[in-house]
Protein backbone atom coordinates (compact mmCIF):
# COMPACT_ATOMS: atom_id res chain seq x y z
CA UNK A 1 0.00 0.00 0.00
CA UNK A 2 3.02 2.33 -0.18
CA UNK A 3 1.82 3.72 -3.22
CA UNK A 4 -0.48 5.73 -2.02
CA UNK A 5 1.30 9.39 -1.81
CA UNK A 6 1.49 12.13 0.96
CA UNK A 7 -1.37 14.24 -0.14
CA UNK A 8 -3.47 11.31 -1.11
CA UNK A 9 -2.93 10.23 2.80
CA UNK A 10 -3.82 13.47 3.74
CA UNK A 11 -6.92 14.00 2.17
CA UNK A 12 -8.32 10.28 2.90
CA UNK A 13 -7.53 11.28 6.67
CA UNK A 14 -9.85 14.44 6.26
CA UNK A 15 -12.22 12.30 4.31
CA UNK A 16 -12.39 10.32 7.55
CA UNK A 17 -13.39 13.31 9.59
CA UNK A 18 -15.93 14.46 6.83
CA UNK A 19 -17.12 10.61 7.45
CA UNK A 20 -17.03 10.62 11.35
CA UNK A 21 -20.36 12.11 11.60
CA UNK A 22 -22.14 10.53 8.53
CA UNK A 23 -23.31 7.03 10.05
CA UNK A 24 -24.34 4.15 8.32
CA UNK A 25 -25.79 7.14 5.42
CA UNK A 26 -25.17 7.00 1.82
CA UNK A 27 -22.80 10.59 0.88
CA UNK A 28 -21.91 10.96 -2.87
CA UNK A 29 -19.16 12.42 -4.60
CA UNK A 30 -20.85 15.93 -4.80
CA UNK A 31 -21.17 15.70 -0.61
CA UNK A 32 -17.78 15.38 -0.57
CA UNK A 33 -16.47 17.93 -2.58
CA UNK A 34 -18.91 20.64 -1.18
CA UNK A 35 -17.82 19.65 2.38
CA UNK A 36 -13.92 19.27 1.19
CA UNK A 37 -13.48 21.35 -1.69
CA UNK A 38 -11.80 18.76 -3.72
CA UNK A 39 -12.91 18.26 -7.63
CA UNK A 40 -15.22 15.49 -7.74
CA UNK A 41 -12.54 14.00 -10.03
CA UNK A 42 -9.73 14.06 -6.87
CA UNK A 43 -11.92 12.21 -4.88
CA UNK A 44 -12.96 9.70 -6.90
CA UNK A 45 -9.00 8.95 -7.55
CA UNK A 46 -8.33 9.13 -4.18
CA UNK A 47 -11.13 6.39 -3.24
CA UNK A 48 -9.96 4.30 -6.14
CA UNK A 49 -6.74 3.63 -4.30
CA UNK A 50 -8.85 1.65 -1.32
CA UNK A 51 -9.90 -1.00 -3.88
CA UNK A 52 -12.95 -3.12 -2.98
CA UNK A 53 -16.13 -2.07 -3.52
CA UNK A 54 -17.20 0.92 -1.29
CA UNK A 55 -19.96 2.73 -3.47
CA UNK A 56 -22.64 2.26 -5.71
CA UNK A 57 -24.03 4.47 -8.25
CA UNK A 58 -25.77 5.95 -5.75
CA UNK A 59 -22.95 7.06 -3.50
CA UNK A 60 -20.59 5.75 -0.99
CA UNK A 61 -21.77 3.82 1.95
CA UNK A 62 -20.14 6.09 4.50
CA UNK A 63 -19.23 3.33 7.18
CA UNK A 64 -17.75 0.92 4.61
CA UNK A 65 -15.86 3.85 3.29
CA UNK A 66 -14.86 5.05 6.59
CA UNK A 67 -13.23 1.08 7.11
CA UNK A 68 -11.80 0.71 3.91
CA UNK A 69 -9.79 4.02 4.81
CA UNK A 70 -8.82 2.84 8.21
CA UNK A 71 -7.47 -0.59 6.40
CA UNK A 72 -5.48 1.76 3.85
CA UNK A 73 -4.02 3.93 5.60
CA UNK A 74 -3.26 1.00 8.83
CA UNK A 75 -5.37 2.43 10.96
CA UNK A 76 -7.35 -0.53 11.75
CA UNK A 77 -4.93 -2.05 14.44
CA UNK A 78 -5.35 -0.95 17.95
CA UNK A 79 -2.53 2.21 18.66
CA UNK A 80 -1.40 2.25 22.12
CA UNK A 81 -0.54 5.91 23.57
CA UNK A 82 0.40 7.35 27.05
CA UNK A 83 0.11 10.98 28.16
CA UNK A 84 2.83 12.75 29.97
CA UNK A 85 2.10 15.99 32.17
CA UNK A 86 -0.93 15.92 33.86
CA UNK A 87 -1.32 19.24 34.52
CA UNK A 88 -4.96 20.89 33.09
CA UNK A 89 -4.49 20.24 29.66
CA UNK A 90 -3.14 16.35 30.44
CA UNK A 91 -5.95 15.78 32.80
CA UNK A 92 -8.10 17.05 30.00
CA UNK A 93 -7.02 14.67 27.74
CA UNK A 94 -6.54 11.63 30.48
CA UNK A 95 -10.38 11.89 30.88
CA UNK A 96 -11.54 12.29 27.40
CA UNK A 97 -13.54 8.98 26.31
CA UNK A 98 -13.47 8.98 22.44
CA UNK A 99 -10.29 7.51 21.56
CA UNK A 100 -11.46 3.81 22.24
CA UNK A 101 -14.06 3.82 19.37
CA UNK A 102 -11.99 5.34 16.86
CA UNK A 103 -8.96 2.70 17.76
CA UNK A 104 -6.27 3.77 19.61
CA UNK A 105 -6.02 3.01 23.80
CA UNK A 106 -4.63 5.01 26.24
CA UNK A 107 -2.59 3.23 27.90
CA UNK A 108 -0.93 5.18 30.85
CA UNK A 109 -0.42 8.61 32.26
CA UNK A 110 2.73 10.03 34.10
CA UNK A 111 4.03 13.21 35.81
CA UNK A 112 6.77 14.24 37.72
CA UNK A 113 5.15 15.26 40.37
CA UNK A 114 4.06 11.74 42.58
CA UNK A 115 1.84 13.80 44.63
CA UNK A 116 -0.09 14.39 41.28
CA UNK A 117 0.09 10.96 40.11
CA UNK A 118 -0.92 9.27 43.38
CA UNK A 119 -4.39 11.95 43.74
CA UNK A 120 -5.72 12.30 40.49
CA UNK A 121 -8.64 10.72 39.08
CA UNK A 122 -7.89 8.97 36.34
CA UNK A 123 -9.44 5.93 33.99
CA UNK A 124 -5.81 4.68 33.40
CA UNK A 125 -3.09 3.86 35.79
CA UNK A 126 -0.09 6.71 36.60
CA UNK A 127 3.34 6.70 36.90
CA UNK A 128 6.04 8.59 37.91
CA UNK A 129 8.21 9.81 35.54
CA UNK A 130 11.15 8.07 36.38
CA UNK A 131 9.29 4.57 35.80
CA UNK A 132 8.43 5.77 31.99
CA UNK A 133 10.76 3.41 29.96
CA UNK A 134 10.12 0.25 32.33
CA UNK A 135 5.96 0.82 31.54
CA UNK A 136 6.31 1.67 28.16
CA UNK A 137 7.92 -1.18 27.46
CA UNK A 138 5.77 -2.72 29.41
CA UNK A 139 2.86 -1.98 27.77
CA UNK A 140 4.16 -1.54 24.50
CA UNK A 141 3.28 2.40 24.12
CA UNK A 142 4.06 3.46 20.60
CA UNK A 143 2.81 7.51 21.28
CA UNK A 144 3.10 10.30 23.55
CA UNK A 145 0.74 13.40 24.03
CA UNK A 146 3.20 15.41 25.50
CA UNK A 147 1.39 18.04 27.53
CA UNK A 148 4.69 19.50 29.62
CA UNK A 149 5.80 23.15 30.51
CA UNK A 150 8.27 24.71 27.81
CA UNK A 151 10.53 24.26 29.77
CA UNK A 152 10.42 20.65 30.42
CA UNK A 153 9.46 19.38 27.04
CA UNK A 154 12.84 18.95 25.21
CA UNK A 155 14.06 16.61 28.22
CA UNK A 156 10.33 14.52 27.99
CA UNK A 157 10.48 14.13 24.42
CA UNK A 158 14.42 12.78 24.29
CA UNK A 159 12.94 10.40 27.40
CA UNK A 160 10.11 9.09 25.49
CA UNK A 161 12.46 8.70 22.45
CA UNK A 162 14.82 6.74 24.40
CA UNK A 163 11.99 4.58 26.07
CA UNK A 164 11.03 3.53 22.28
CA UNK A 165 7.81 6.06 21.22
CA UNK A 166 7.34 6.66 17.81
CA UNK A 167 5.25 9.61 17.48
CA UNK A 168 4.74 12.56 19.63
CA UNK A 169 1.96 15.15 19.90
CA UNK A 170 3.78 18.04 21.23
CA UNK A 171 1.66 21.28 22.82
CA UNK A 172 3.84 22.24 24.48
CA UNK A 173 5.60 25.92 23.17
CA UNK A 174 8.62 24.72 21.69
CA UNK A 175 9.75 22.73 18.57
CA UNK A 176 11.48 19.49 19.81
CA UNK A 177 14.87 18.41 18.20
CA UNK A 178 14.40 14.55 18.06
CA UNK A 179 15.74 11.98 16.02
CA UNK A 180 14.50 11.66 12.29
CA UNK A 181 12.76 8.21 14.04
CA UNK A 182 10.23 10.08 16.01
CA UNK A 183 7.83 11.61 14.36
CA UNK A 184 6.42 15.57 15.56
CA UNK A 185 2.81 16.79 15.25
CA UNK A 186 2.89 20.18 16.73
CA UNK A 187 -0.80 21.68 18.58
CA UNK A 188 0.10 24.13 20.42
CA UNK A 189 -2.10 26.49 21.44
CA UNK A 190 -0.99 29.87 20.46
CA UNK A 191 0.53 28.54 16.94
CA UNK A 192 -2.83 27.51 15.91
CA UNK A 193 -4.08 31.02 16.86
CA UNK A 194 -1.06 32.37 15.14
CA UNK A 195 -1.78 29.99 12.01
CA UNK A 196 -5.42 31.72 11.79
CA UNK A 197 -4.19 35.18 12.73
CA UNK A 198 -1.92 35.38 9.41
CA UNK A 199 -5.72 34.23 7.18
CA UNK A 200 -7.75 36.84 8.43
CA UNK A 201 -8.98 39.21 6.38
CA UNK A 202 -7.45 43.08 5.91
CA UNK A 203 -4.44 42.29 7.50
CA UNK A 204 -1.62 42.60 5.23
CA UNK B 1 3.21 42.77 2.30
CA UNK B 2 0.85 40.03 0.35
CA UNK B 3 3.45 38.67 -2.07
CA UNK B 4 4.25 36.56 0.67
CA UNK B 5 3.41 32.97 -0.51
CA UNK B 6 1.69 30.68 1.76
CA UNK B 7 4.55 27.92 2.04
CA UNK B 8 6.73 30.97 2.91
CA UNK B 9 4.26 32.15 5.70
CA UNK B 10 4.13 28.82 6.67
CA UNK B 11 7.97 28.32 7.04
CA UNK B 12 7.95 31.92 8.90
CA UNK B 13 5.02 30.78 11.50
CA UNK B 14 7.74 27.69 11.74
CA UNK B 15 10.81 29.56 12.61
CA UNK B 16 8.84 31.89 15.16
CA UNK B 17 8.46 28.18 17.28
CA UNK B 18 11.72 27.82 16.74
CA UNK B 19 12.83 31.08 17.52
CA UNK B 20 10.39 31.37 20.82
CA UNK B 21 12.92 29.68 23.35
CA UNK B 22 15.57 30.98 21.74
CA UNK B 23 16.14 34.42 23.97
CA UNK B 24 17.90 37.30 22.93
CA UNK B 25 20.62 34.79 21.28
CA UNK B 26 22.26 34.94 17.86
CA UNK B 27 21.20 31.89 15.38
CA UNK B 28 23.38 30.78 12.66
CA UNK B 29 21.32 29.93 9.62
CA UNK B 30 22.84 26.84 9.82
CA UNK B 31 21.33 26.30 13.36
CA UNK B 32 17.67 27.15 11.92
CA UNK B 33 18.71 24.35 9.29
CA UNK B 34 19.56 21.53 11.67
CA UNK B 35 16.42 22.45 13.22
CA UNK B 36 13.95 22.59 10.52
CA UNK B 37 15.37 20.53 7.68
CA UNK B 38 15.05 23.59 5.13
CA UNK B 39 18.08 24.68 3.23
CA UNK B 40 20.01 27.55 4.12
CA UNK B 41 18.94 29.03 0.61
CA UNK B 42 15.21 28.82 1.84
CA UNK B 43 16.09 30.36 4.99
CA UNK B 44 17.76 33.35 3.54
CA UNK B 45 15.00 34.00 1.14
CA UNK B 46 12.36 33.43 3.54
CA UNK B 47 14.24 36.00 5.62
CA UNK B 48 15.34 38.31 3.05
CA UNK B 49 10.94 39.47 2.74
CA UNK B 50 11.29 40.66 6.17
CA UNK B 51 13.36 43.57 4.98
CA UNK B 52 15.55 45.84 7.40
CA UNK B 53 18.35 44.27 9.49
CA UNK B 54 17.45 41.47 11.17
CA UNK B 55 21.19 40.16 11.72
CA UNK B 56 25.09 39.89 10.56
CA UNK B 57 27.60 37.69 9.38
CA UNK B 58 27.41 35.89 13.04
CA UNK B 59 24.10 35.39 12.94
CA UNK B 60 20.32 36.48 13.40
CA UNK B 61 19.68 38.02 16.76
CA UNK B 62 17.19 35.67 17.83
CA UNK B 63 15.02 38.25 19.38
CA UNK B 64 14.96 41.35 16.48
CA UNK B 65 13.96 38.17 13.82
CA UNK B 66 11.31 37.51 15.05
CA UNK B 67 9.98 41.01 15.86
CA UNK B 68 10.20 41.29 12.09
CA UNK B 69 8.63 37.98 11.78
CA UNK B 70 5.52 39.09 14.09
CA UNK B 71 5.04 42.34 12.36
CA UNK B 72 5.42 41.06 8.03
CA UNK B 73 2.81 38.90 9.35
CA UNK B 74 0.63 40.85 10.60
CA UNK B 75 0.96 38.80 13.94
CA UNK B 76 2.32 42.60 15.90
CA UNK B 77 -1.02 43.97 17.27
CA UNK B 78 -3.43 42.61 19.61
CA UNK B 79 -5.45 39.73 18.64
CA UNK B 80 -8.90 38.51 20.98
CA UNK B 81 -10.18 35.31 20.95
CA UNK B 82 -12.64 33.34 23.39
CA UNK B 83 -13.09 30.16 24.35
CA UNK B 84 -16.72 28.22 23.80
CA UNK B 85 -17.17 25.13 25.48
CA UNK B 86 -15.87 25.27 29.09
CA UNK B 87 -15.67 21.26 29.87
CA UNK B 88 -12.47 20.04 30.92
CA UNK B 89 -10.58 20.86 27.80
CA UNK B 90 -11.96 24.55 27.78
CA UNK B 91 -11.37 24.96 30.99
CA UNK B 92 -7.83 24.19 30.66
CA UNK B 93 -7.44 26.92 27.70
CA UNK B 94 -9.15 29.10 29.97
CA UNK B 95 -6.46 29.08 32.68
CA UNK B 96 -3.40 28.72 30.25
CA UNK B 97 -1.02 31.88 30.94
CA UNK B 98 0.74 32.13 27.75
CA UNK B 99 -1.54 34.22 25.64
CA UNK B 100 -0.48 37.41 26.42
CA UNK B 101 3.01 37.76 26.27
CA UNK B 102 2.33 36.08 22.17
CA UNK B 103 -0.05 39.44 21.83
CA UNK B 104 -3.22 37.20 21.82
CA UNK B 105 -6.06 38.27 24.62
CA UNK B 106 -8.08 35.78 26.02
CA UNK B 107 -11.95 38.23 26.57
CA UNK B 108 -14.13 35.60 27.45
CA UNK B 109 -15.58 32.03 27.66
CA UNK B 110 -19.02 30.63 26.71
CA UNK B 111 -20.66 27.62 27.81
CA UNK B 112 -24.40 26.40 27.42
CA UNK B 113 -24.64 25.33 31.00
CA UNK B 114 -25.29 28.70 33.34
CA UNK B 115 -24.41 26.51 36.37
CA UNK B 116 -20.91 26.11 34.90
CA UNK B 117 -20.54 29.57 34.07
CA UNK B 118 -21.36 31.06 37.72
CA UNK B 119 -19.29 28.59 39.78
CA UNK B 120 -16.17 28.20 36.96
CA UNK B 121 -13.09 30.01 38.49
CA UNK B 122 -11.75 31.73 35.54
CA UNK B 123 -9.27 34.93 34.67
CA UNK B 124 -11.21 36.68 32.28
CA UNK B 125 -15.39 36.73 32.71
CA UNK B 126 -17.63 33.60 31.62
CA UNK B 127 -21.41 34.29 29.70
CA UNK B 128 -23.91 31.61 29.19
CA UNK B 129 -24.22 31.10 25.10
CA UNK B 130 -26.77 33.15 24.10
CA UNK B 131 -25.18 36.26 25.34
CA UNK B 132 -22.06 35.40 22.53
CA UNK B 133 -23.72 37.96 20.03
CA UNK B 134 -23.45 40.85 22.01
CA UNK B 135 -20.53 39.79 24.00
CA UNK B 136 -18.68 39.33 21.13
CA UNK B 137 -19.68 42.67 19.19
CA UNK B 138 -18.71 44.36 22.40
CA UNK B 139 -15.13 43.02 22.98
CA UNK B 140 -14.75 43.07 19.58
CA UNK B 141 -13.64 39.55 19.70
CA UNK B 142 -12.22 37.77 16.29
CA UNK B 143 -11.39 34.03 17.00
CA UNK B 144 -12.87 31.10 18.97
CA UNK B 145 -11.37 27.85 20.09
CA UNK B 146 -14.37 25.57 20.42
CA UNK B 147 -13.63 23.04 22.74
CA UNK B 148 -17.70 21.50 23.05
CA UNK B 149 -18.43 18.49 22.30
CA UNK B 150 -18.82 17.24 18.67
CA UNK B 151 -22.82 16.99 18.44
CA UNK B 152 -22.91 20.98 19.51
CA UNK B 153 -19.72 21.90 17.18
CA UNK B 154 -21.94 22.68 14.07
CA UNK B 155 -24.59 24.75 16.11
CA UNK B 156 -21.73 26.71 17.91
CA UNK B 157 -19.43 27.97 15.20
CA UNK B 158 -22.43 28.97 13.34
CA UNK B 159 -23.49 31.16 16.03
CA UNK B 160 -19.72 32.17 16.34
CA UNK B 161 -19.53 32.73 12.55
CA UNK B 162 -22.90 35.00 12.87
CA UNK B 163 -21.74 36.67 15.87
CA UNK B 164 -18.88 38.29 13.48
CA UNK B 165 -16.04 36.12 14.01
CA UNK B 166 -13.61 35.53 11.56
CA UNK B 167 -11.47 32.41 13.15
CA UNK B 168 -11.80 29.39 14.45
CA UNK B 169 -9.78 26.63 16.37
CA UNK B 170 -11.85 23.31 16.59
CA UNK B 171 -11.03 20.75 18.83
CA UNK B 172 -14.46 18.81 18.30
CA UNK B 173 -14.57 16.01 16.06
CA UNK B 174 -16.72 17.49 13.65
CA UNK B 175 -15.90 19.43 9.76
CA UNK B 176 -17.14 22.35 10.61
CA UNK B 177 -19.51 23.38 7.14
CA UNK B 178 -19.14 27.47 7.32
CA UNK B 179 -18.94 29.99 4.81
CA UNK B 180 -15.26 30.79 3.08
CA UNK B 181 -15.15 33.60 5.30
CA UNK B 182 -14.53 31.88 8.14
CA UNK B 183 -11.20 30.00 8.32
CA UNK B 184 -10.66 27.37 10.62
CA UNK B 185 -8.04 25.14 12.03
CA UNK B 186 -8.75 21.53 13.09
CA UNK B 187 -6.62 20.37 16.09
CA UNK B 188 -9.33 17.31 17.15
CA UNK B 189 -6.70 15.36 19.43
CA UNK B 190 -7.65 11.93 17.94
CA UNK B 191 -7.29 13.24 13.60
CA UNK B 192 -3.31 14.48 15.30
CA UNK B 193 -3.05 10.30 16.72
CA UNK B 194 -4.35 9.45 12.86
CA UNK B 195 -1.72 11.80 11.39
CA UNK B 196 1.11 10.02 13.74
CA UNK B 197 -0.16 6.80 12.83
CA UNK B 198 0.02 6.68 9.25
CA UNK B 199 3.64 7.55 10.08
CA UNK B 200 4.78 5.42 11.82
CA UNK B 201 7.13 2.59 10.67
CA UNK B 202 6.70 -0.48 9.55
CA UNK B 203 2.99 -0.08 8.75
CA UNK B 204 2.47 0.32 5.43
Amino acid sequence: MDQISEPTKERLLYLMRVLDHAGTKLITSGEIEQKTGWSSHTIRKDISFLGGDVGSSMGYNAEILKKAIRSALGLNRKRTFCIVGLGRLGSAYLNFDGYTEEGFELAAGFDSNVNRVEILKSPVPLFPVYKMAEVISRFGIEMALLCVPGNAAQQSAEKLAAAGIKGIVNFAPVVLDLGPDIFVRNAYVVSELRALTVKLPGLL
